[in-house]
């Protein structure tokens, strides 16, 4: 085994409550943590990039794991999606693996704790290629989101060249992939966002056809008839409650409705109600369908390609929203729930070795 | 010109008052009319067989048409599906035609008024083959409540074998095809209705696997559950309100839910409010659709020859209620929703000549 060459304190960021509502940075705390030992078949990490996602809030809840074990547990190290750098490597191991070798330096992903540094086994770590694009892309446009706008808006919306397509939540890390995924295809697309500068993204930067602030719209379902006078034929959902029903007042007959995300919902006790969608399902010939990312992990490597290739392009471009500094992950994490963010929230907790 | 061969009172059935919420007898009105006089490109129709269906309560509301003219107008005769037999024929128009040649004699079908005769013009009739079942079944096994049953369980259920299927308003005219057609494909078929005799129908005439009347059961989500103890992959839903939700609080990932009719929601006058099913479609991968028979138009002809076959083969049983009498037919239609009937609701207005 090789040593660890860090003298630098560990910490990690514990589930402290069971939030009710809007998570508060009373729901996090931060401890000092020993210095983890290099077990068999593990490698030892330095975390690089962490990322943030609303969808993390519903493991917040007090209850048993899902089947995924997702759930966070009280006073353990909450875990999101990471990028990080190798520093130690259990060699014995890597020995009898035939998975790929690691070797320390090498920058990898995965569903790492919030602590500065770890042990992880071989099997939960992954390659991080550093020629398709910047390795934080790795847990972001390559990653779960990036993913997710690719093979929601592709397998499930299906957009076809002169449909009118709407996206939700059009300026977040899924959103604005989504969005411009369709945009590639041929599609009028009209994004929905929460702030000027967002709608001023959607429309200068991503060059969609139209952004709608719906803060500053009195009656959505209205001012997306006006928008798309011809129908909305996928609706890409990264919200939900209200603005779902806005947009779902027009949906064209035959339209597909990716269900993505439900920001709106996340931080809600009781399943929401909502008017039934099923009576507009029938008239309109429609499909709602909800999806998780790993329905499609078999077609993972040829999707990061083609992100990779639009990006490299030019045709698709990619925002993130850095912060520095472990211990402003919590802060980052609360801040997606104010509406406020532009793009993927990522913390950068250390530097590349 | 043919004359007419009849001295028979020619009636009509028009729509009265637009009814809120369940149709009452105050709701129609039967009136003596003329017997029609025959122009260019038309046929006289004698009506047979006249079928009533609970989808047409939607055309009975205050409001302009739909798009395909489906609103009922005041004092004017209502139009549903409707078996046949031409009494006159405008030769002129028939030589001038390249469809169907009909002559005085053939069985046709087609969305025609509630009256003993009417003329129609050539193109909105289609001409029934006697040979491939009774001739009433062309509005029912072989018209849209077995297209239904046949595209919505095939094209978007998509049952495997060994999946569980769960059918709701499965004694019902489409309802029982649809549940028969998944018992055809090897699934486990759990049929809901509400009476002793419909479940004994489900179970003993159809062979479903398990038959649950809804009105006798307090928490139907249990029930569902203790009766799939696998989960339900399949959802033919023909009802909707609190039974899909307890159907829904036990799909499966990937799970296909075919959303044929909602009878609960008929007769309601706002939007009924429910759960949001978007957060169990996103935690299972789930997909829910809606469908109206005419999406699959161009497959018509090859569903009603298979449908036939497993008809004549005895592998599908399919029952009508049968009432006679002309005058009859608005009890027929108010009847449908007092969830008594067993198979198709038809009236038999005349013999075939």
């Amino acid at each position: 085994m090789k040593t660890i060459n860090t003298k630098e304190q560990n910490q990690e960021i514990v589930l402290a409550n069971h939030p009710s509502g809007v998570p508060t940075i009373d729901t996090f705390k931060i401890n000092d943590i020993d210095m983890p030992t290099l077990k068999e078949g593990e490698v030892l990490l330095k975390s690089i990039y962490v990322s943030v996602d609303p969808g993390m809030r519903g493991f917040m809840n007090k209850g048993t794991d899902d089947a995924a074990g997702n759930k966070f547990q009280l006073n353990k190290a909450i875990t999101s999606r990471t990028v990080a750098q190798i520093v130690a490597v259990d060699t014995t191991s890597n020995n009898k693996s035939n998975a790929n070798n690691f070797a320390v330096g090498d920058i990898v992903h995965g569903r790492f704790a919030w602590q500065k540094y770890q042990t992880v086994n071989i099997a939960d770590i992954e390659k991080v290629d550093p020629t398709l694009a910047p390795i934080s892309t790795a847990v972001s446009m390559l990653g779960i989101p990036g993913l997710s706008a690719y093979f929601g808006m592709l397998s499930i919306g299906q957009p076809k060249k002169g449909e009118t397509v709407v996206v939700s939540g059009a300026a977040g890390s899924v959103g604005s992939i989504a969005a411009q995924i369709a945009k590639i295809k041929g599609c009028k697309v009209i994004g929905i966002a929460g702030s000027t500068q967002k709608i001023a993204f959607l429309e200068h930067d991503l060059g969609l056809d139209k952004g709608i602030n719906y803060k500053q719209v009195d009656d959505m379902a209205v001012a997306i008839r006006e928008t798309c006078p011809n129908g909305v034929d996928v609706f890409f959902d990264n919200v939900g409650g209200e603005l779902f029903d806005a947009v779902f007042a027009n949906i064209n007959e035959h339209a597909r409705i990716a269900i993505c995300g439900q920001i709106a919902d996340y931080n809600e006790e009781h399943p929401p109600q909502g008017p039934r969608p099923m009576h507009t399902l029938i008239k309109k010939s429609a499909r709602m369908e909800g999806f998780v990312v790993y329905d499609f992990k078999d077609h993972f490597a040829e999707a990061k390609q083609q992100i990779a290739d639009w990006y490299n392009n030019g045709e698709l471009i990619y925002k993130e929203n850095l912060i520095e500094g472990f211990e402003n992950i919590p802060d980052a994490f609360i801040g997606l729930f104010s509406g406020e963010n532009i793009g993927k929230q990522m913390i950068k907790v250390s530097d590349v070795a």
